[in-house]
Order: structure tokens, then C-alpha cells, then sequence
């Protein structure tokens, strides 16, 4: 008898949703909107029932179902318990043991999301043949996902992979998002990047086609492909920081490769000199030939990653 | 039937060893030395002759033994490949498969020293009752393990824990063990808080018992006792890079406990402040309540962890 599982990504706004077979085909995928209204009360069930209008579309009886993977905008641990999931209006609570029960006994795990999206580039995406593998997703923030000996590295509560908020400065005015100074999200996301140019080009007198105030990370990374030689050095700062960032990763898991995702990486391949020459003077010999690469499954991570936790 | 295990742990100039019960009694324990010419080559048979006689002596069956346990001071990945392990003259070969022939079938599983003392402080030391720790040596040199959900943290070719080696200042003119500069143990380890004593008395003209240049790890923390200004600044210094680094580990792995041990540990409960304040305002907020502790076994963690690799 065929075989299938779930694969969930829920985001603040939308909820993504594949139906996988077990070697990781996406047979369908689908999206449901967020429902955060009432502490977020809405949402397990919502996505039960999105899967049970999927079953019987398809005729998949629940016996055909081997479990249902989530992936959760914040800390989860082992269990599937999370921990204030502050986009979503949860507070703590086991996501694996409320969303079985309301599936009637289908198998459910929880992962983080960073964590499940690097499942996912593991599995079928930019580090597939690797099972010791570093995901950096460089967006909004820093995201982090640890594969080590192919299972997802949770941490006691969750805050595993949180490689966004290594502290790479002393003396940063500027404040992070998670509260502290310093942090690698301030200088290696999109808007770090931002932020870093802005400086770099309140002090700079040369020819460029960057206008201060008005760039994205985008623009530096077209800036960088057209020769601009101010766009260069603000991405080496990028590159600097980040390279240092995942040295210390590299210190402490030893992997064979990094995938770089997130909306920074849409630059290209651009952006992996820039890392890989100032990680690789700094790392330790035993993981100075770690690869770097591309993610390749772009906003599909998280389903897929999802769906592998429960196969 | 009662059963046994033995712990080995292998040194430049001496192996330890150590005949356990199952539950983490050592009922016997006993060193020989280490024989480093010829590439090493009569290590593991010495090995396996002090094993065969200690089962001799206390009329020990084969049956009865689970396995035999050895860490190695170097690289070695998840199956007993070690990677060249200079101080024992050895190069690239599986010692899981090799010691166990000679020991005609018993089971052999082998881990780099400072993983497995790791593994030891978390069975029955500092770290007792966690199964997400970090172990810091701070010695000659610094060394980790860490384990993620009571197992050790290898990595792909057995450099995972490195985390002396974590790039924590730019610039260094020294160059550290390892070829790079900057690294952790350049600042943390007993040889770095002597080096950056020294710097720090270079120009300092104020008052203290310490002399340049004839000073050690444990003076310092001596002074620290009695008051020393110089050599509290000396300590804030080392507790910095210390907790910097802590803190960039704690970023990926999200451990419950530091547990430190070494040399400098010898100086007792007064050296946590100096790292623990230097670690909270720099770590993400999910790891700000991660204890710190002293290791507890000494110089026996490495026989502990070592038996524990086979129960």
C-alpha cells in the first residue's frame, strides 16, 4: 500500500502544506491563512482539517498516513512543546500531543522552523548527500539550523541553531531584536547589511552608485556584480562578520557543508566568496574543506523538512 | 551474572585505565605506559595484555565483559577512525575494529579524550544529571566536549567541540598551536592567561605581587584571592574571551551546564564569576540560565567517559 505523510510550515501569516510520498515527492502542495486571533486557538485545528479535506480528496485512508511534520516560527524542543511562540500568540504547550489528538492518533512532530528548513535542504534541497550540514538563512534576521549525523541539533529548550545572535562585536550602539548588542543578525541579514552600508557611506567620499538611505541588500549585491568598489567593501564587512559567525559553528560541529539561504541569497553565487575567504583563515583545520552552497528549495524548505521529520 | 566494563584513557607518556560495574563504580584502576615508537604500534596490544590480565586476575569472563571504552588525543569520527594522532605517532586507521580483534570479539568504542571526559562529568561529575553539556579543559591548551541529548557531539571527521580553537580576537601577533591566530585558547587556556598576564604587567605601573615573566595561571588566581587589582584586570580579561566564547556555543547547541575543568579549574569557585557575567549579557536569552560548575573527576573523567561509551 502507497505511503504518505504531511509536511507544515506555519508562518504569521500563511500556513504552507505538502502531501509527500516517503522518498520525497510532493504530490500536492497548498496554502491556509494564519488564524492568530484568540492566542493562535485556531490554528491546529485548522491545519487538521485542511489535511482531512486532503485525505479525502485524494482518498488516503488514515492507515496510509505514516505522521504529519510542523515546522513553528519559534523555540521547540524534543517533545514537540513550545515555548512562546510569539508570532503565532501560543504560549507553552505540546503541539506533537494536541494536533495528534485532534487527528485521532496520526503521528505528529514538532520542529522549529529554521531547524525543519534545514532538514529539508538536507533532504532534497542544496545539502542533499550530506548528513552533517549547517543551514544559514540570511532575511529579515539570522536563521540557523544544525543537522549533525542527520537529526536536527534542538538544544535543552529549543534555542539550538540560533547562530543569528553569536556575538560578533563589542561596542554595537545599536540594539537587536532579541535584546542583546552585537549580535551577527545586526551585520550579516538583509537589513544588517543595510545598516552596515548606511555607515560605511556616511564616511565615504568616492564614486558610487549607492545612495545612502535608499538601498536594500539587493542593490549592494547588484552594486557588487557591476564593479561598484564601495558596494565591495561593504560586502566584505558582510562577509567578515559572517565568516567569522560560522567559524565558531564550524569549532563546534565540525560539518561538511553550509547552505546559505533566505532572501540575501537570492544575490547568488556571489555572495560565497565573500564567506568563504574570511571563514576559512580562522577555522579550525579539520573544518577548513567544508563546502558552501546555495539553498535550493527556496520557501519550500519547510515542508519538505517537515515532512522528513516524521519518515 | 554480574558484568564489567573497562575505560581506557590514552596519554602522550601514560595510559590510565579502569575496570567498572555497570552503574559507574570503578572497582579497580591502574595506569601503564604509553610505548609511542614505531608509529605507536605497540599501544593498543599493551592495551589489550593489561585488559586480558586484569580479566586473569580477578577471574573475569569474557561474557562478562560489555566492552572496552578508549579516548584518544585526537580526532576520531563516530565509527573509531582516528585522523593522525601525532602524540601517538599513529595515522589513519580504525581502532574500534583493530582492539577489538585482538581482544578476540569484545566490543570497542573509541572517542577523542576530551569528548569522552565530557561524557565522564555528565555519567558521574560536575555534570551530573544533564544531558546537554558542554565541557571546557582549560589546561596547556583548551579543550571541549559537548554532548547534545547524552550523546557526544563528533562531528563529520571528529573535530566537532574544537572550541579553543574559536576565532575570538583579530589581530594577534602570536601564533596559536593550531597555525591560526586568535584562537580561544590563546587567552583561555593556563599558557594564554600567562601570555596576556605578561602583556597586561607590560605596561601597567600601579602596584601588585605579580612579576612579569615568572608567573603562572595559578598565581594569578592566588592574587585574585588576596586582592590583586592587576590581576583581577588580568582575570576580566580572560573571563571576556572565555565567556565570549561560551556564549557562541551556547548559540548552537543551547547546553543546560558548563562544566570546567583543567588545570586553571584548580583554583576553585573563583574563577565562574569572571566568565559567567562576561557570558550573560552577550548569549541569546534561551541559554542565559545555562549553569556553571567545576568538574568534579580530575584526571579519572577520561576512564568514566570511556566506560560509559560502551554502556
Amino acid at each position: 500500500m502507497a505511503q504518505f505523510c504531511f509536511g507544515v510550515d506555519v508562518g504569521g501569516t500563511t500556513i504552507k502544506m505538502g502531501l509527500f510520498d516517503t522518498v520525497g515527492n510532493v504530490l500536492d502542495k497548498w496554502e491556509i491563512v494564519t488564524r492568530t486571533e484568540d492566542h493562535g486557538v485556531e490554528i491546529l485545528p485548522d491545519i487538521a482539517k485542511s489535511i482531512q479535506a486532503k485525505m479525502a480528496e485524494k482518498s488516503i485512508e488514515k492507515s496510509a498516513v505514516i505522521g504529519v511534520g510542523i515546522g513553528i516560527p519559534g523555540p521547540v524542543d524534543g517533545k514537540g512543546v513550545v515555548y512562546e511562540c510569539a508570532n503565532l500568540g501560543w504560549g507553552v504547550f505540546n503541539v506533537n500531543d494536541t494536533l495528534s489528538e485532534i487527528l485521532q492518533g496520526i503521528p505528529v512532530r514538532t520542529g522549529n522552523d529554521a531547524n525543519v528548513a534545514a532538514l529539508g535542504e538536507m533532504w532534497r534541497g542544496g545539502g542533499q548527500g550530506f548528513d552533517n550540514l549547517v543551514m544559514v538563512t540570511l532575511g529579515t534576521g539570522v536563521g540557523g539550523g544544525i543537522i549533525v549525523d542527520g537529526e536536527i541539533l534542538t538544544g535543552a529548550i529549543g534555542a539550538g541553531g540560533e547562530i543569528g545572535h553569536i556575538h560578533v562585536q563589542d561596542g554595537e550602539p545599536d540594539q537587536c531584536g532579541c535584546g542583546n548588542y552585537g549580535c551577527l543578525e545586526q551585520y550579516a541579514s538583509a537589513t544588517g547589511m543595510v545598516r552596515i552600508a548606511n555607515r560605511y557611506l556616511d564616511s565615504f567620499t568616492g564614486e558610487t552608485c549607492l545612495k545612502k538611505g535608499e538601498l536594500s541588500a539587493k542593490d549592494l549585491w547588484d552594486a557588487v556584480k557591476a564593479g561598484d568598489k564601495a558596494a565591495d567593501e561593504i560586502c566584505e564587512q558582510f562577509g567578515k562578520y559572517l565568516g567569522e559567525g560560522l567559524a565558531a559553528v564550524a569549532c563546534v560541529t565540525n560539518p561538511q557543508i553550509f547552505v546559505i539561504g533566505g532572501g540575501v541569497s537570492k544575490a547568488g553565487e556571489v555572495i560565497l566568496p565573500y564567506v568563504e575567504k574570511n571563514y576559512k583563515p580562522i577555522v579550525f583545520r579539520g573544518s577548513r574543506d567544508a563546502k558552501f552552497t546555495l539553498a535550493k528549495l527556496g520557501n519550500d524548505a519547510g515542508i519538505y523538512g517537515a515532512a522528513k521529520l516524521v519518515l
